[in-house]
């Protein structure tokens, strides 16, 4: 067996002479064994050993015998033991998480500190192959993707390693009675220790007759497969999303023609990331919308865009798919005066209307387009205001007979009702002036009479960088 | 259910309209319920279908009254059905090979044949939504990699389909009793069938009941979602496979510093491939063989070798890793008459002998080198051949006082067991006169009486391309 561990160890590189390991300790037959063993080698390794054992506090005697348990152990061994005691069950009421979850990440921030205080360089906790083989299954009958099924990392972040994963739950226990070590029951999984129990009770066993004897090898061998080509895979990700992917104030911007080249297996996953990066977490997003976004990219019609969960929005702007935060209707009203002359900034839109005054002169050329037009000034009546639709809005269309309603004009131009909201409408007091990107109004049209122009300009900003 | 079935088709594009397509109907519930669906949209697709069913022969009467029902339930639907009658027993007893194996060679061998002589474009067969989550489980409890668990895929070589993938079984029952259609009990899968009704019947409600109600949909889940990453990763193999391998005369040539700059995952999957190509089959073949290759090519040193399964070997030469049949001692045992000033070619080493003659002239330059040297012609005593290590050779080392048995002198020069059969031995009658690449013999050196020289080279052929 101790032979096991060190291939384990040297396989996956977990431990360098010298170095100092700071080892969680329940007092549980794995904690206890992986302590013992990591002391067993401690010369030939030239290793510093910290024992941190963490009492959750969620059961009274029983835990204050462990913890009496850990410290003799590690005076009988000669190693340093640090001894803690929290509140778990108010921690993990104060943060709304689980006990389990408020235990680990209790543990995990004391290994840490540990770790610092003694300048180690490692730390080492229990998990077994028994552990690897559950988790797999547990994971497989929940539903997860590659990256589930790998299941128990052997090193995570260059930092936390893990030397019995490829040791059985029965050798470890063997290993406990032939070196006379006495370790305490392992109740630190508390969440998950009835679907364990069932797993490794029932469903492991009834496997083990009627499908597969070596089942628990078989997951194990599965998890590391896997876990081999989520690697490779997380690789591909990884320098995929840094050339394609750029954050731009808490939305992310995807160049299109690249996320359209790249297998969707990856492409999916870039879009998982930048959705994570721009709107700090996935809750919420499932496949569907991961693929929404991708089809979207791959019609990449300038313009077009899906909402998304979490008041998100996917949205294709020329070169790129942008992931960003919706603005909601509510937020959405805006109301702005518009000095005439000067410039103002819609913060809402991100854009700018820009306003000018020329004297007119008919023999020179008009340069509009459907984001710059000329009005006839001396025709405007009050102030000028920018602003989105109300409702009962009326307008009076370039070219035509007579007024409309704007709702009836947003139908003709087959504008959506998530857009109308953040179009900017130009009015002179009550009337619309400009529905700005579409029509004028005919009110305000230049005639022979004219003098003086208003020229109006709008500028969207989020796009002017690309 | 009409409306899932042609989203499926539609989403994986596996009908184009005018398509001709080959049903195979066994007239259990899921091929009669494809048939009729395919039927239904027969004209929206213009399509052309035509039905197959074979007869096993593996169950009398049940077998005819199937075939039967096929046949009246094509001729009320106006389809074209091909009946087929084959002694299923007799051939999986031929072949060697198990009723299912035999069973779907030629289910799919009469798919094929009907497809070519009626100028159709697809096979479509029947799994649905439960056999893929059935097939995931018991793949995942015997054990496989991504593609394994990929399971069922939609499309398989653009040519056969599985339109009701996404259709739950239950659903395809409804359906039979809806329309009317009265479907034959489904004995196709006959191997699997004690496995399967254990899963569908015992595992499947257990873990429903006890760990996850909706397993059946997360299995269905995962399969896709594996299917897109195997398929991701399958792409990455198969373009640097064909950039990294060649294949020579059954043997397969890895380039060295290509396959160690690749991902564990892919560079793994490119050995198991070179593997199969080289010596026809992966049986045999575990990941530790495969782990010992990749390891072999990262450690690169010229002329490393290492054994593996099935008579084959992995060998380092120059910038490749060679995977090919080993040459046993048995087959090794070689024996050529050298003709003296021409060339033989030594087939069990795939290299060639050269020899020459020169008139003796002290002043020039000997151009010497491992491979080859000069002798003294006028020593020669008798006939010159070439072979291989024979029990009892004895030898005399350039340079040094006596006579030593060969076997001493390999183990001096640190030459393996396995090697030692592979290295040419030139010989005057019985008289070593030079273990080729090593050393010559004292006997037959040049000295101050030499008069003529005999030039002997020996030219490796299996690397000379390279």
């Amino acid at each position: 067996m101790l032979k096991r561990f060190l291939s384990t160890i040297e396989k996956y590189g977990m431990i360098q002479k010298g170095d100092g390991i700071v080892v969680g300790v329940s007092g549980g037959p794995d904690s206890v064994c992986l302590l013992h063993l990591l002391w067993k080698i401690r010369n030939a390794y030239q290793l510093k050993i910290y024992a941190v054992h963490l009492n959750h506090q969620l059961r009274e005697k029983e835990a204050e015998e462990d913890a009496l348990y850990v410290r003799q152990l590690c005076a009988q061994l000669d190693i340093p033991a640090f001894i803690y005691s929290e509140d778990i069950a108010c921690y993990s009421q104060k943060k709304g998480i689980s006990f389990e979850e408020a235990g680990r990440e209790r543990r995990y921030a004391l290994f840490d500190q540990v770790m610092q205080e003694q300048g180690a360089h490692k730390i080492a906790v229990a998990q077994n192959m028994d552990d690897q083989a559950e988790t797999v299954l547990m994971r497989f009958m929940r539903g997860a993707g590659i990256e589930g099924l790998a299941a128990i990392p052997y090193v995570r972040e260059h930092r936390v390693i893990r030397p019995l994963l490829d040791i059985p739950r029965h050798e470890i226990e063997a290993y406990c009675r032939i070196s006379e070590l006495t370790p305490r029951l392992d109740y630190t999984n508390l969440q998950t220790i009835y679907t364990r129990n069932r797993i490794r009770l029932e469903l492991i066993p009834y496997i083990q007759e009627h499908f597969n004897p070596k089942i628990k090898d078989t997951l194990w061998r599965t998890a590391n497969l896997l876990r081999e080509d989520s690697e490779f895979i997380d690789s591909e990700v990884q320098c995929n999303y840094e050339e394609i992917v750029q954050l731009r104030q808490g939305a992310a911007a995807i160049f299109l023609e690249a996320i359209t080249k790249l297998h969707p297996s990856i492409g999916k996953r870039i879009i998982r990331r930048a959705i994570r990066e721009a709107s700090g977490s996935l809750m919420d997003f499932e496949q569907i919308h991961i693929e929404s976004i991708l089809n979207l990219a791959n019609v990449g019609r300038v313009g077009a865009r899906i909402d998304l969960p979490k008041e998100m929005m996917a949205e294709i702007s020329y070169d790129v798919l942008i992931i960003k935060k919706r603005i909601t209707i509510s937020e959405m009203s805006f109301f702005y005066t518009l000095p005439i002359g000067e410039d103002i900034y819609l913060k809402e839109l991100v854009g700018t209307i820009r306003s000018k005054i020329i004297e007119w002169d008919p023999s020179k050329e008009i340069q509009t387009h459907s984001c710059k037009k000329y009005f006839d000034l001396d025709k405007v009546q009050g102030g000028i205001n920018v602003r989105n639709r109300r409702q009962g809005d009326i307008f009076w269309p370039y070219g035509m007979k007579g007024r409309k309603k704007l709702k009836d004009y947003f139908i003709d131009e087959k504008i959506s009702r998530e857009n109308r909201d953040r179009i900017p409408l130009i009015c002179d007091e009550d009337e619309i002036m400009w529905v700005v990107g579409y029509r004028t109004s005919e009110k305000y049209k230049i005639d022979e009479h004219t003098k003086r122009v208003l020229i109006l300009e709008y500028e969207r900003n989020d796009i002017k960088d690309r």
